[in-house]
């Protein structure tokens, strides 16, 4: 099976190496970046493609070359690439999180005869899958909590907090409206709200905050309780919701003695090298998913925990092994045929075929992946 | 008495009500700001001069046709009008606070046979005089702290802070190493650090740190231990040192997007808004003066204290009310011929003299700025 791992950063790089190692891949990096490429290679793939991501007929000759096609694209060309993927009638697995709606590509993905799983990482991605899953073996669910965060294992530094991706990224989910459902009802909250603190086995004392991560769930999952809330050391939300009320998260320009400044571009071009996650810097990866389901007569709580650690071995933080071979869990589903459907699938429509769930769970663990489940009968 | 007011803003225009009222001067109004000098007017100066306060020729030329003048300037053109005013053989009463020593202008003062009474606002101001009143009074001082701060009455806000100044000199004073004495040598501290809590009857719980505000009294006071720590509502040292942490306070520009930010001016820009006291806003001024000192086999400990509070009548700020008040009661002093020491004098040198001491208490008492002392002998 020819498949283009499109981007080749963080997380491109883990899905390059883990399908390589299936021996059923033949594997076409793709990156604007010749060093990228070139560690790809060493991570083993088959062949390596220099190309410009952010240019749509490029990535459409491209994906019409290949059987499958992975997107790991930074977000704000996501929806572009996705949709020039499906439009080539390739295959496509999405981790890219764009701020569009990929749902939007349903017609087309569907009038092409294209499989396109969007937003298949580890949240969005398996938290969806788990809901997908626990709404197809229940009657209904009642209630769907999604705490996620990825973590720097050291603690030092000010900010208590190292992100894997560009901080402009993370300062634009702490800017913008956390939509939530309650009551059945969609609401709007600001971010870095709903503060709450949780504990965590192996981590201690933490805080979960509102954060706009539901994404397609607010149109596929009838649940009448839904949130998403991201996962820090405790005093996080504080720091960003100082900068952000300051108005440093803001994206209009501000007069500073004669010149325009977008305070959140300067704010981003600060928090990068304290944010920068160095060579040898671990991280975790800490995900529980609550749900309350009904059966019959019977009320259940289910708890999905994962806790995710950094692999010294190969040098592969947590967050691109979680999200990384999650994609590749569902590559394999659809390179196979057991995932077929046709049109956009987000990925609780992956959870609700139980074999497939299986198969994710049981790749994801023989990857030390580990999701660990309790359930409790509520009455 | 012909005085010359050189600035009038908030401090300025207390400083030409309170002498107005005296009845004993001619007050001249001095700013480039004709809406200032009309407000001035309004406070009761007799006459107004439109004049570039930073141009230190005009200065000296207005200096020399008055009988004394009171220096209220923007703090980065303090030195270069002190000496304008000094040159021009005017005695001088200063609260301009700039960064340069003014004891670097003693020899020209005392050539020219000058008066100049520097740094005479409430802290720097009273607080050193308080120092020298003891250190005359006592065999010798073996410890000054000096707690001070201005507070917004209203805890509302993201900061639970304004400033009557303009943020970017608060910026600068957070930033700036902090010097105190320690065993007789001058060390060097962060600014925010030494962080403690203290309790304030009226206003509770606050807190206070290091700030580098301790100036002349490096140079004129034998005392082993001094510091200066400034007083907040708590919380702000920590908002402050994260803002400074992440590089905010910094002067250097930084390449954003191809155009050079220095980080500090854009700051500086955000918290205007955040930091301004509006019409009516209300604040209140704290002191708490501790001196441990030695007559004969005596240890006492003073305690000095001081909480003032706006004026509602005449919608005068109290930083304006402490800061004005100090100055205009040495203004006094140096009009009657009370003191008349010829060259530089810091306010200790002032606070030395015990008749004017007792007088400037007795003016600012005069004007419900009420300074409370209590002493405990220690052995």
């Amino acid at each position: 099976v020819r498949v283009a791992v499109l981007g080749v950063g963080r997380v491109g790089s883990a899905i390059v190496a883990d399908l390589a190692r299936d021996g059923n891949f033949e594997v076409t990096a793709v990156d604007a970046s010749a060093a990228a490429l070139q560690r790809a290679m060493l991570q083993g793939a088959t062949s390596k493609q220099r190309l410009d991501l952010g240019d749509p007929g490029q990535v459409g000759k491209l994906a019409a070359r290949h059987d499958l096609v992975v997107g790991a694209v930074p977000g704000p060309i996501g929806y572009q690439t996705l949709e020039a993927v499906i439009q080539s009638g390739t295959n496509v697995v999405d981790i890219s999180f764009s701020a569009e709606n990929p749902l939007q590509l349903a017609e087309l993905a569907e009038s092409v005869g294209v499989t396109a799983v969007v937003d298949c990482g580890v949240a969005p991605g398996l938290s969806n899958m788990l809901l997908g899953f626990t709404e197809t073996a229940c009657d209904r669910v009642e209630r769907f909590i999604c705490y996620v965060g990825g973590l720097p294992v050291d603690r030092g530094g000010l900010f208590q907090y190292k992100a894997p991706f560009s901080p402009i990224d993370v300062i634009a989910e702490y800017n913008r409206p956390a939509r939530y459902v309650e009551n059945g009802e969609i609401k709007s909250g600001a971010a870095l709200s709903q503060l709450e603190q949780i504990e965590v086995a192996g981590l201690g004392t933490l805080e979960a905050f509102l954060t706009d991560g539901l994404r397609t769930l607010l149109d596929t999952a009838r649940v009448p309780d839904m949130r998403e809330k991201t996962i820090r050391y405790p005093g996080h939300a504080a720091q960003m919701a100082l900068l952000r009320g300051m108005g440093l998260f803001g994206q209009e320009p501000v007069d500073v003695g004669g010149i325009n400044v977008v305070p959140r571009e300067l704010a981003a071009r600060l928090l990068i090298p304290l944010w920068e996650f160095g060579p040898g810097d671990e991280d975790v990866t800490v995900m529980r998913v609550e749900i309350a389901a009904v059966s019959g007569s019977v009320s259940s709580r289910y708890v999905f925990e994962l806790l995710d650690r950094y692999d010294a071995q190969t040098g592969t933080l947590s967050m691109a092994r979680t999200t990384g071979y999650t994609c590749t869990a569902v590559v394999r589903l659809v390179a196979s045929g057991l995932y077929s459907r046709s049109g956009i699938s987000p990925p609780e429509y992956v959870g609700r075929n139980a074999g497939c769930f299986e198969s994710v769970v049981g790749d994801l663990k023989a990857r030390g992946v580990d999701l660990r489940e309790s359930v409790a009968a509520l009455r």
